[in-house]
């Protein structure tokens, strides 16, 4: 099959053999398959990745319990046996493989392999493109869970790409009210009617105001400096993306204001996809390029550039 | 009347006027003042204080709704008028002075003054010796704060100081198990059974286990990123002191490991006088020198020696 290649050199399109078949795992016809940073991140030797990327996907089942259905699969493959796999949640699975990221190719390729257990059938009223959203939307619901039963009334969200509106989003979505911190004005109204987009620039001004919730989800290396001083005392900070450089911080004010930092990565699928068939958004909107498999290497590039939203892989044969 | 003064120079014994009579506020006679890391810290120049340190303390009330009786006070002094204040929590008063550390002379004198509302009676079974470690103990207890209604069945507490063990006998005593991380084996035993002493280093070398919770008490610049090396994923890590430098920290861990990273400072003082008035510890064997107010100067230099406990300044008249 054809698949795009991450290894030595500049990412390619090249031949590789189909997935075996496995016991207990699921191969996937893939149709279509979203670019994320992560990918981006990879192609530049994060985490010294080398094989196929991509782990945004939508496809059909080729064999086991949901052959033949239209399906999404959550990224992480646990060993099946520890304490994490057994309570249901491979997340943290310390022998995990992670689609397209870590000891297992992804989703930039005619088929992938998953856990029968990892896959999710997409509701009907959900066509592609919507459900290729499925993986990030479910990562921008994860933090939910970092707010326990707080709902402050505000939440300041940094970066308004592709990650930072579906953030806005998801926590617009319980009732909470969000400045969003961005360069694309334009872009606020997207994540509905509790999103106020701000142009105000993430720099080293003091902020006008402090927030109880503060989501960074820019990627930049200074903005987690900066989003701690946007965080009011016993407030939290969010940190959506995982920057390849240490940072330098001072963790001084973390302590003086009793501040929580938490990291927040995936997310469960099954409140993503009953998002999205119940209408409650619409991340088409978010799609500005769409390559087929043959140009992967053209939509890495464009994702990469500044400003972009969403670019998609096609794989429909 | 006397106190220590840091100002130019090194710290020194001078004269001062006593605190003046203000509405709302006690004056306190000072019997015993414990020196404590922050002391140091402020003797070096951090956070440009001037003025009279000194936060652990019990004295006399001079005047007051408890004048003559034998008080200790919580060292933040809020407006009164603010959010934070009205709530009963003026720990994070943005207009808050902080005995001895900020905008507010301290205990190492004979008098000093707080809001009413900040001090709290000794019980009669509490000593002298035992009522001056309220507050680093309330600061311990603040721990829990951070756990909400988790409690991990072992933490590891790193640092074995001042600090390390009442932190780890304040998780001991809500019955969780210790381990306690540090380079006085002989230490452990004070806090009791459920603490169990490690003299290995934090070094380099992976942890040979992770922890659901860890908290880092020992100061150490570069401790933090080897304390997050021991967190599970999942798991919180409790700051409890603050470093005067900036730290280079890789944060992709936090992420993908999804590390709640937590500052804890200050506590309230009714548990930990609750805990002294039960006998449930005896904090009173973790001092290990006594100085005359004349001596002060001694005292901060006794107290950064490496691996000194608890160094208290002697007020009584
Ligand atoms: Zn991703
Ligand atoms: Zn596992
Ligand atoms: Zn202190
Ligand atoms: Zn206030």
């Amino acid at each position: 099959m054809r698949a795009l290649v991450l290894g030595d050199g500049a990412p390619r399109v090249d031949r590789r053999p189909r997935p075996e078949a496995v016991r207990g795992e699921t191969r996937v016809r893939v149709l279509l398959a979203g670019v994320c940073a992560t990918d981006l991140a990879l192609a530049q030797g994060y985490m010294g990745f080398k094989g196929v990327p991509g782990h945004e996907f939508v496809g059909l089942a080729l064999d086991g319990p949901l052959e033949g259905r239209r399906v999404v699969g959550e990224i992480n493959a646990g060993c099946g046996t520890c304490g994490c796999c057994r309570a249901g949640d491979p997340r943290h699975c310390e022998s995990r493989s992670v689609l397209g990221i870590l000891g297992r190719d992804g989703a930039f390729a005619e088929e992938l392999r998953l856990p029968h257990g990892n896959l999710v059938e997409v509701p009907d009223g959900v066509d592609d493109d919507a459900a290729t959203f499925t993986e990030p939307l479910a990562a921008a619901l994860a933090l939910l869970d970092c707010l326990g039963d707080a709902r402050p009334e505000r939440a300041l969200v940094v970066g308004d790409g592709r990650l930072g509106l579906l953030c806005a989003w998801a926590l617009a979505d319980v009732g909470i009210n969000v400045d969003l911190l961005g360069r694309h004005p334009e872009r606020g109204a997207w994540a509905g009617e509790r999103v106020r987009h701000m142009s105000r620039p993430l720099d080293d001004r003091p902020p006008p105001r402090r927030y109880p919730l503060v989501v960074e989800a820019c990627g930049r290396t200074d903005a987690v400096a900066r989003a701690l001083a946007w965080t009011a005392p016993r407030g939290t900070l969010v940190l959506k993306t995982t920057g390849a450089e240490p940072v330098l911080l001072d963790l001084a004010p973390l302590v003086v204001d009793e501040i929580r930092l938490v990291g927040s990565r995936c997310g469960r699928f099954e409140p993503a996809l009953a998002a999205l068939a119940q209408g409650r958004l619409d991340p088409r909107a978010l799609i500005e390029g769409r390559y087929p498999l043959e140009q992967a290497p053209l939509a890495l590039e464009h994702a990469a550039r500044g400003g972009v939203l969403k670019i998609l892989v096609d794989i429909t044969p």
